[in-house]
């Protein structure tokens, strides 16, 4: 049976507990969201001993089932205010679920100064001192952990910014090539950070490994799921192909590339940023088109890029990166895009909120706009050392506005837009406004079915029927991220009628239960309610539901759309 | 008649107004939030083009009534994300009321990069670009302005903090002597930085003059009014003789004096920063104990303090900034404190936001505890240069607690906690959780009535009778604040039968009408319910009535007293 391990900081001692009855059922984004939300003040301050740092695996983690095993990481987030699940690919899920780790909960913090590591194992977490690898980066930390431990140790990471407790901070999770994925979004690293953690580590020996209730089920459901990810377009062919930076070149086409901090909607220099020339490059170099964030991923969207020298610079090299440091920032050498990547995952820093940073401190003045080397330095030499501008720079998109007195901030609740223009593509403007994450592409990605033509069609343009696609998906995304599924696979589950049953058919034979379509759908609707709850107690209300104010003044071209959804309209969001 | 002064800074042009019916009984803070409430969106970012400045003396401004000379300064604060009013004495007020101005109201932003002074007269405001004295601090742009305009040229001012629109950036206003008073609280001075308007000069020729409907019942009503304020011992006797700084050893004594950023009630060394010894220090030295900062003050709670050598260093040293570097940054020196008060009004930065943000950035490690040295450094090359850091001190309490991750962060609705503990101090602790302007003492100033035995007596340990004292001093406070009469008018309204009718009788007497108490408490209570309607729209819900975990969870010596207010309590505060 799957346990509960539980540490705290603040005496340094651990627990392994019961599952709840109540959590049974949960996994991934819907356990770390019911933890929290039953055992956070959501008033706390976020840094603070109140707080919870929870890893969850999700409900398929650990089978065999294709593209399942992606972590939850869950806290009150320090840069929202709200509730934050972050979810990423590695090694660390499928180990925590071979372990029979239903949650990994980690609450208080250290009255002193000492920093420490977590070891966990089958027999439950060992807690040491840490001084070896304070201040290093997760790359070296990776690399020691590994020395000290075996190479097939898992780690959770922290870098410099989660140390420093930097809002942007992220946490490190180790991948199958001893490289870095990464919790992203909401400052989940300086929570890490605030309880003196420098790493976990994971050692997978004597894992019992997860008990499948109905083997021959499962393999049939299996195997109709990873066919249909293998036959849709998008999974099957565009990601696997160029990554997810397939998209520079049709965003730009739609008009929804947002450029020099969302100023316009097109990318002059588009092409030298975008999927087919990274393709090319990464092909001419040596490097690797196609690789996977973990063990069992069919979609293989990431892929390994060489400098010019054939040597390795970055992995897991995303669209939304190469979007905020290219075209937000109007800087045209993937070269140094992906050289940013590198230092950001060394650094630990959420290369989202940070790309989009740079275009708000462009606009500040700061750095003047294109200057790659200038924003490498900044990285490097202030970020990275923990300078009072790199706290700044550290602390977000919105940091940097506020201290710099910044009116044009593309932030909500704080948290900064990705990579596709709201007032455009206005379906993915109802998720960013709407989103209990704060501003996330990821939690209803609307651009599925208002660019890509996945699940139909909703003209991105228009305002009808955006409130309910991007209910319809949010709902959706919150029952996917609980079950440990990458969300590329809602590409097939939109379109293709097998796949969603195969889904729940998994978590059937898993279980050896009986969920239903309705079940499924209750579960993503319940999650968001959860989290809406605990934001709306700590303060979050529907006048945060909003967009900042220039999406509704400054038309961006090509399309001169602007935001005009009225507050009535983007509040019927919540009516289900 | 009055009338309103209207400057558009988009378009560069300015109206004179009729002012409408229903503004006509309204003055100082009551017309400046009723202006700001009906005219800038509650949503709208506070350094946008959709902010307004507006500045209106109060309904007794520019009468012979003693202590009436304060002026009202509101707009959307850029630092608590709600309304502001903050006031302010100085000439000014009494200038705009004698011109007949009712209120000035900034509205709109430059669309480029030139910044602009504007110039009020009796025929209108004339709206020039400025260049020469960009960049420079609050007392040499007095000089400057005297300088063109002749000495008796009034000055609402910004000095570097405003122009790089700090948050704690204040708006400074020439006083009797050209020196500064300030309206310091909520970031305005960044307001009218963000319209470019470096100055407002006021030239008084030609002003009709403030008419009294019945001067002679004005006039006996005026005399009864100054004779109560003499005769209090609190306004008579103890603020003239050590300023507010009276305070230190009092706040000392009751353990309610926040020492080290707020771990402790008491400073060991108190006495060296005590009204008592500023006193005698300021007599020993030539300079002046008494001084008022406007004309027709017969409290003189003012001083000019001088340094060893007799050379001036500051006026208006009041004991919130006293004990903000001294007890809460454990720096004992005098000279020093007073050095940096200068400077603060220099650059142009609150003093209360910026003691309380050192103590915050000592507990940081930005400086070291009572490093007065360090603490001029960074006023003098960080702050007043507007470096990285600071943009981050300048940026206030807040400002420093989130971008270096520290939790112990004094402030409400983002501003900083003043000068009284409200563990040991419990109905100022309601005041500054309800406060519609964050944490503020002169919104409802308990210590009267909880340590001076104003007005009654309320035990300040207990809980008891302290959410009723505040509401009752915040509504009256809301009424006097709509005056243009100083504050501390209260001591003598709470103890003397005669003082508050008075205070109506003039009222009565300067406009012909027949106000009753009632109809006093009745607007007191109405601006009240504006700025939380205006609050509310703008995100700040009963969630952000709330004082910092810390004082919940840390007893504080001598009386280890801790925050005992539930949530339900706190928001009876609001049952009127």
């Amino acid at each position: 049976m799957d346990k509960i391990f539980r540490v705290n900081m603040t005496d340094l001692t651990t627990k392994i507990e019961e599952v709840p009855a109540a959590w049974a059922g949960l996994g991934g984004r819907s356990l770390t969201s019911t933890i929290v939300s039953a055992e956070v003040p959501p008033t706390c301050h976020a840094l603070s001993a109140e707080n919870k740092l929870v890893f969850a695996p999700g409900l398929l983690t650990g089978t065999p089932a294709a593209n399942s095993g992606r972590l939850s990481a869950g806290a009150k987030s320090p840069l929202t205010g709200g509730i934050k699940e972050s979810n990423a690919g590695g090694t660390a899920a499928q180990m925590l679920a071979k372990l029979g780790i239903k949650a990994l909960i980690i609450e208080g913090a250290p009255k002193g100064d000492a920093w420490y590591n977590l070891a966990v194992g089958v027999n439950g977490v060992t807690i040491s001192e840490e001084k070896e690898l304070l201040g290093l980066g997760n790359f070296a930390v990776i690399d020691a952990v590994e020395a000290r431990l075996g190479k097939k140790t898992g780690v959770l990471t922290i870098g410099p910014a989660g140390e420093l407790k930097m809002t942007a901070a992220n946490i490190s999770v180790k991948d199958p090539d001893s490289k870095i994925r990464s919790h992203g979004r909401g400052g989940l690293g300086a929570v890490m950070g605030s309880k003196q953690i420098k790493f976990i580590s994971i050692d997978g020996e004597g894992a019992p490994g997860v008990k499948i209730a109905d083997p021959e089920k499962f393999k049939i459901a299996a195997r109709t799921f990873s066919k249909a990810i293998l036959e849709h377009p998008v999974s099957g062919e565009g990601l696997p192909t160029y990554g997810t930076n397939v998209l520079v070149n049709i965003l730009n086409e739609a008009g929804g590339l947002p450029t020099r901090n969302f100023t316009t909607g097109q990318f002059k220099d588009h092409d030298k940023i975008s999927g087919e020339t990274m393709y090319d490059t990464i092909v001419a170099r040596g490097g690797k088109p196609k690789h996977g964030c973990h063990a069992g991923c069919i979609i293989q969207c990431s892929q390994v890029y060489h400098d010019k020298d054939g040597k390795y610079v970055t992995s897991g090299f995303e669209y939304e990166t190469i979007w905020g440091l290219g075209a937000d920032c109007c800087i045209d050498n993937l070269d140094d895009i992906a050289r940013a990547d590198n230092l950001m995952d060394d650094i630990g820093i959420d290369s989202i909120e940070t790309a989009v940073m740079f275009g708000v401190a462009m606009e500040a003045g700061i750095l003047n706009w294109g200057d790659s080397k200038e924003m490498l330095r900044l990285l490097t030499d202030e970020i990275g050392k923990g300078t009072a501008l790199g706290r700044i720079l550290g602390g977000g998109a919105g940091s940097v506005g506020r201290t710099y007195g910044v009116t044009r901030v593309p932030v909500v609740k704080n948290q900064a837009i990705p990579a596709y223009d709201p007032r455009s593509v206005k379906g993915i403007g109802v998720t960013y406004a709407t989103s209990t994450m704060g501003a996330d592409h990821t939690s209803g990605y609307t651009i599925a079915t208002n660019i890509l033509n996945v699940g139909g069609y909703v003209d991105p343009l228009k305002k009808d029927g955006q409130v309910e696609l991007s209910r319809n998906l949010q709902i959706a995304t919150a029952a996917v991220d609980s079950t440990g599924m990458c969300i590329f696979v809602a590409f097939p589950a939109l379109d293709i009628p097998e796949c969603l049953p195969a889904l729940i058919d998994m978590i059937n034979a898993r279980f050896g239960i009986a969920l239903t379509g309705d079940d499924v759908t209750n579960l993503g609707k319940y999650v968001l309610k959860t989290e809406r709850e605990f934001n709306q107690k700590a303060g979050l209300s529907n006048v945060h539901d909003r967009l900042p104010d220039f999406f509704k003044n400054e038309p961006v071209a090509p399309h001169n759309a602007v935001w005009d959804f009225t507050d009535e309209e983007l509040d019927e969001f919540w009516n289900f």
